[in-house]
């Protein structure tokens, strides 16, 4: 099956986490049906310069966030780091993350939630 | 865990399923182990142009790709079509799928294979 561009679903979440603004996320696959119950999100998500996602903790499941471009303040369980367009993020179950569009460009993201 | 763009394992394939040249390979996450088995791959696949992926059906999984930039011949289970930057495919379990670079640039693409 091939979902065009224009298909796909994006929806816009305000203060993700009690983030700074909103963030756009695009839904690569449906949910959980899609992904045969093994996770719950595969998106493209973008954050608009001094947008952000709230730390938040994930309990049951991983978080990988994917940089396609962009320059994020990433805060890897509790450390604080610059990542930059290329950089994978891996949050396993039980540690936390937030992210920070700290540049002057969108940041272009992949999100992959999988279940433990 | 923050896995800088250079740290990441990129490996090329050549003639991917009897397919045309040969496939660059960054992994995402590492195997099944990263995935929590739910998966093996998660990857940043490029392939230059007139390169492909030969057909292939997948079996107990599925795959799905996002195209990031680009223009490919998709064989979605044996009808034809042309994919874009922002269109998806899906192969379901027991359904096959093949890709070929029929522009003038890179096609990147992000690749996810779950277990059914």
């Amino acid at each position: 099956m091939v979902r065009r561009s224009a298909e796909t679903r994006v929806h816009v979440r305000e203060h993700a986490f009690e983030g700074k603004g909103s963030i756009t996320v695009r839904d690569l696959l449906r949910g959980p049906e899609e992904m045969y119950e093994k996770g719950r999100v595969f998106a493209h998500t973008t954050l608009q310069p001094g947008c952000s996602i709230g730390y938040h903790v994930h309990e049951n499941e991983s978080e990988t966030y994917y940089i396609l471009s962009g320059t994020a303040a990433f805060d890897d369980n509790g450390e604080k780091t610059t990542v930059h367009a290329g950089d994978v993020t891996f949050t396993p179950c039980g540690q936390g993350h937030g992210i920070e569009n700290c540049g002057d460009e969108p940041l272009e993201l992949i999100a992959l939630i999988l279940y433990r």
